[in-house]
């Protein structure tokens, strides 16, 4: 089947499927995105990274290009043109074309685009296996809470943990702390069964899987602290996990090569996996926050 | 006259010139450009903006997507198609297309963009006016070496400086010392006349124009140092200014709106203007060098 994008007003043949030369997006990585995943025809907790979106291009002053619930119905046609239940939506919002010029441009109207793609859940033999991270300095700019396309020090450090053969790379900051993954947050659990993840402010993205997963935390009744952690600290923790809209609660069973705990994942990350799957098929993560 | 851009491989008219909405210039910011000067029909100093470029593409791991003198036939044919005499050219690569994973694509060939614009000299006025520019805390990543396009950090800035009635913003680092312009170098003559600019590593992009000019100062026998200053020394200067492939060099008369020494460009800045410019219409910076 064919795919079919969305980009600016039409629904394109993916193959086709361009943005002009001088779109701010790809001279300047002047935008924004979202990933939102498809779980069963739903829009994951559409509503948040809705919320996240109108921030994100709140604080770099683009305009919404269009009302919210004009972004819903697009995004569901896209899913409906490509037969998607199971999957996620990329949702990338740029200034918009205009002569190139550092400053904003006057009259620039934002630019859209809108895919999605198919995915599988992860196969048991991963969750058995869990996933490798490698720690590299965090070299990115200092707005990292506003979601901007501006990644290439995240695709450096993705390639290089995929080099070493792992998944993922933790970012650590100047004082050694983890602020997290490239595109995912990072999460630790203490030998005493804390469960700790860094605080959300400027030096991390606030993931909505992060946020999901802290309410339903909560409700497990698990002990938790939003603080930064070492790398030395995550090596003596019992458990580790990565989360995103992607991975949604992913065991972390090595860190540069150590084995976290007894090197298998956790029962306590098993546990939050579970409860976060349970969650997004619930009406909670779906239906109700997203109808149109 | 329509413009023609170049767009891999094909000459297009300059409205219709597009990349995939899955080049990774516009998901990632992984690419890096150049502009170069075009001064009576000649590429200012285009061997070391090759150069630069070459070694950008390196940092990156970006392959050179032909080879050198294929660039610049292509640039050549650029500027004929589009009667470019003075200006400058733009060129942009970018890793290529792939689908959207932060790790390098396996397959992808690097993806080429060249336009040219006209431009018209400084005018009078303004060189008699000098520019303003103010200073903004540097918020972006830590390798500024690579002239990449993840430019984001660098237009909220010059955004800040325009609506502050500024051309451009000085950046400075958690150590109170300036690091440069958004797209200019900053550069400052203190009182004793010494030429003060910061040295070149990865805090700042090492100008074309700056490796140009500080060739000239040494003919010319200025005294000068590479070495970082303070916005309080900027200030207390006899003389500032900025230097950059499409400004030259522009005298700086206002810093945060106080004035740069007696608030008139200064002698010896309008004297390394003239050396420059009288560089850049010798053979030295052209025919000589830039002939394919």
């Amino acid at each position: 089947m064919p795919r079919t994008a969305y980009v600016n007003g039409r629904y394109l043949s993916h193959a086709k499927a361009a943005v002009h030369i001088e779109d701010r997006g790809y001279q300047f990585a002047d935008g924004v995105y979202e990933v939102v995943p498809v779980h069963n025809g739903i829009l994951v907790d559409e509503s948040l990274h809705l919320d996240r979106l109108e921030r994100s291009l709140g604080e770099l002053r683009i305009a919404m290009p269009m009302r919210r619930e004009a972004l819903k119905l697009i995004s569901r046609e896209v899913m409906r043109r490509n037969h998607l239940s199971n999957g996620f939506l990329y949702l990338q919002i740029t200034r918009g074309v205009a002569p190139r010029d550092h400053k904003f441009p006057v009259a620039a109207k934002p630019a859209v685009v809108m895919t999605v793609r198919q995915m599988k859940p992860a196969s048991k033999e991963k969750l058995e296996a869990g996933v490798s991270v490698i720690t590299v300095p965090d070299i990115r700019w200092a707005r990292r809470d506003i979601k901007s396309v501006s990644l290439l020090p995240n695709c450096l450090a993705k390639q290089q943990a995929h080099e070493a053969g792992a998944l993922e790379a933790w970012m650590v900051d100047g004082e050694g702390q983890v602020t997290e993954g490239t595109s995912t947050n990072a999460w630790i659990i203490t030998q005493d069964n804390v469960l700790v993840t860094r605080n959300a402010n400027q030096d991390i993205l606030n993931g909505i899987t992060r946020v999901a997963l802290l309410e339903r935390v909560a409700e497990e009744g698990v002990t938790f602290e939003e603080r930064s952690f070492t790398v030395e600290e995550a090596l003596s923790a019992k458990e580790a996990f990565i989360t995103s809209s992607t991975n949604y609660v992913m065991p972390v069973t090595a860190i540069d090569g150590k084995a976290v705990g007894n090197g298998h994942p956790g029962l306590l990350t098993m546990k939050l996996r579970e409860a976060y799957v349970s969650y997004i098929e619930s009406a909670g993560a779906g239906r109700a926050k997203t109808a149109a």
